[in-house]
């Protein structure tokens, strides 16, 4: 006793202060405690370790390559193209083979376009004209293919016609075919490889089975039962989003291959594998005409024998997919062990705080345990409290 | 008393054991504990729960789709490449309408180039030359547009010439026009359709309003008041991030178009609504000649009746837009909701820590508390001291 | 005393509640929490503060923008091209300059292919055919070139032939060089300017020496020593990733630059610096010829004097760079701060926990400690047990 001030300090520097409990034997609080750490317990179990791993140090950036190749040939025979057979250079745009391609599947094709002056599109509102003075020389058609000359051009002895523009000409008039011109795109295969790296773990995965059978990726598909086989027929692809392939394939439409790692290194490699999921990615549900699908358009340029350029020009639908990659690796690390350990015994501390209320506001009895819980000290007259306590003290621990 | 040992402790499984707190009737630090505790609920509730929403499960692995379509022509009228009309197809680069495109607004030409023999462009510093042995055969001329073939080409009399190089000739010569080619591409207008989902609410939205009414997108364009509206005039743009369109049309650009959604998923969808930011992405602020501004070359390729090949050599300047998308969405959850609290309450543990130092350290009756806060037990002659002890137990609990 | 209930806790709303701890003068429990606290606090300070900067804000939302730009030119001389020069516009595809660019160093080119029929490859298995009956006409040839007309060619009196396809003809026959095309590709120079900008501090910096020096970027090489001048030779950067140029040259391969932005905005901006790491991405171990390398197919087309359209088909070899752009921005937070210091005193709790087990069940006077630490209450007589135990209280505070 009395060791008090610097030197007590001092001395007590090794001695351990543990905090005081009453131990209230009341059996519903007690029991409400116990069901509480019961449940924090199992959470923390349960929920932080086994489910969210939360023992392992993580890794989320990801470095990821993606390599892909279509293949597949087919024949069409319209009237505009004649015999044509189509292959990977030709309906794959970019040809690079990266991580978002594109496959034609309908066209609208517009051959031997020249800079000259020709008729509008009658299809383009404000292209209508009466008389010449409806189309100022130089002005650009809105929404149009090119500028008015002056003159309005009526067909015969019509009131209605179009303006004269300078354009390239004849300008685009066809509209989209209504059966998808390459409709057996639905043989076509896509092979993509992924290579992945968690640089914190310096692991590296492929998804692309490791094997020395020659012939295992020249003849397999993926399916949900072979995932290790990253050839995907793209019918499959587009049936798995719940779309329809001949209808997005006459109005084009966007895809997402989604790959995901999701990898528990703890385990051994081969459980780290990916896994694939389908979406469809363009708006299909909307009802505006000009939100649906997907088309663009691009140009072939060529130069006849006198030097002068013409273009094709191709309004191409089809199918664009996204290939996407995420995941993230984990593994068993000392630090975000303790420090969950730690916030799951602070957690306890809500249980206590939420028993301790129950215990001193909402029982019977809770008078009596605020007493005793609460020990009410005042320093009002200090010195003779002093003395008094100081007794009560050499009384409690007896050797004083 | 005395029921301690493995028999006690299966009989107290269901005592509830609760801190025994000392209470200090001391209003400095009971006020100063009070405005900690204050502060911390404040922080909870203002900070945590309402502006940081922690009471929400998150998902921020947006998937995300973008279709861009330009629209819009212009007409120019040059000596190198004579009257002219540009659409879609000749100046969007690439063609396809993902998150990045181009949209060249000025051109340096070099049409007619064939795989032959030239003279050196006189502005690359290593092709000049005296003689002929300035020129060694073979080697490539740094920076420049060939290789050597041996000679030294002077024009007339002249001192100084270029080496003669192998290579597609003519040379580029010609400096970038300072008046933009395309500068009417200001009134270009690009349409960016976007389409989002959050796989982890299966919740999907479209950046474009859900309307009936047909005319709506062909006539509206994006302004603050108007945002369902994403056709965005590229002049507009450009002025919001601040830049001048002349400027960036004459020597190139990157532009950074985001698109961001921060989705409440407990309020109702028509809430979820895209933002748009424009920022410019290259660094114009650089003194470096080299490194400001935006340009690429690329070649259109022809053959000539005899098969022999000849390219028009594009220097293309211009602005690239870069479609950016990030977002997150959150729903009410009951995990990070007692996460929280739990954390909260821990939060509370600090202000006690705090004013215990206080309490026990700092005021003048600290001497006082500290005894009162920190019972001594010592178990020296503990056969002894265990009695009293006891009988000191006994008389607290009376019951005993 | 006895100013308990409703009266009692408004008048104690100021006092001051603290936990009443017992001292437990047992050395090896005080130096065992000791050493848990001092643990506690070096991992606080040193790995929470000191290494991941917890105390500051931060922000991973990066908006980045690249622009490369490859410079270089090889001449090439070989029986199927003859003389020829090649350059940016020729080897760079695509040729805008993006994050991701590929270049060309190996070709297998199949000039003037014309739709018309011709025999299929015999390196096709499924064209193989003994009869006119194995090749089922309108048919495509399994990962082949076209499509079956009905005819099998066999050339003079041999027994097996391939089938006559309806493709672009003559088909691709080659087969890849064995010495890369465009081996001086190494001496190649790739210019990646890289802005980024933080939005949460709008900080924005680019990774080329802000300098006045026009000379500077036209002569620097990157280095680890010249971390500013981000002009990277393709062969270094090769060999950086521990690849093999001439073997990478020959079958092609995927190469990530990554960019790294770790900036503490707490000190200068000139602290903030790229770092950059050079990884092989595509899988380069794999024992399958199927899954290495890199290469795809274009073509550019053509039309004779007829009109009619033919091709030039490029299977292309070469190394694909993806630019990688992340980063992370910190600065000091007031919010973040209080934090990690409340959860730090949270953490101590863990380490009180741990020496309580240690306390009262594991040392030798255990027991003791335990009587000391729980205080028993019960009340069950308790008209009888208020009064004592408040007469208790009386003595134990001596004001009342």
């Amino acid at each position: 006793m009395g060791q008090a001030g610097c030197k007590g300090l001092y001395q007590s520097l090794f001695d351990y202060k543990t905090e005081k409990y009453v131990i209230a034997k009341n059996k519903k609080v007690g029991l409400l405690y116990r069901l509480l750490q019961v449940s924090i317990l199992t959470y923390l179990v349960v929920w932080v370790f086994l489910v969210k791993k939360c023992y392992q140090d993580t890794d989320t950036s990801l470095q990821s390559s993606i390599i892909t190749k279509v293949k597949g040939v087919t024949f069409t025979n319209t009237s505009e193209l004649g015999e044509r057979l189509w292959d990977v250079a030709d309906y794959v745009i970019p040809p690079q083979g990266e991580n978002v391609f594109f496959v034609i599947t309908n066209l609208v094709v517009t051959p031997n376009q020249r800079q000259e002056t020709c008729a509008e599109s009658a299809s383009v509102p404000d292209a209508l004209c009466y008389e010449d003075s409806d189309c100022p020389p130089g002005e650009p058609v809105a929404a149009g293919n090119g500028v008015r000359t002056g003159r309005c051009l009526r067909e015969g002895s019509a009131q209605k016609g179009t303006c004269e523009i300078f354009a390239w000409c004849p300008v685009e008039t066809r509209s989209r075919p209504t059966k998808p011109l390459l409709g057996e795109a639905k043989d076509f295969t896509v092979y993509i490889k992924n290579f992945i790296r968690f640089p914190k773990f310096n692991f590296s995965k492929t998804n692309v089975l490791d094997t020395t059978d020659r012939t295992f990726l020249k003849s397999c598909k993926f399916s949900p039962e072979n995932p290790y086989c990253p050839i995907f027929r793209l019918g499959s692809v587009v049936s798995w989003t719940g779309s329809n392939f001949q209808e997005i394939a006459v109005q084009g439409g966007v895809i997402g291959i989604q790959i995901e790692w999701d990898c528990d290194l703890d385990k051994a490699p081969s459980e780290c594998y990916p896994r694939y999921y389908f979406n469809r990615l363009d708006n299909r549900f909307s009802g505006n005409s000009i939100s649906s699908g997907y088309n663009f358009r691009f140009a072939k340029y060529y130069r006849d024998a006198a030097g002068v350029e013409f273009r094709t020009l191709f309004k191409a639908y089809g199918i664009r997919f996204d290939v996407m990659v995420n995941g993230k690796a984990g593994k068993f690390n000392i630090i975000p062990t303790i420090i969950n350990v730690g916030s799951g015994v602070a957690l306890m501390g809500v249980g206590s705080f939420f028993c301790d209320l129950v215990l001193i506001y909402f029982i019977k009895k809770s008078h009596f345990y605020r007493d005793k819980k609460y020990e009410e000290v005042r320093s009002g007259h200090q010195g003779n409290g002093k003395v008094n306590v100081e007794q009560l003290q050499s009384l409690q621990t007896v050797e004083a």
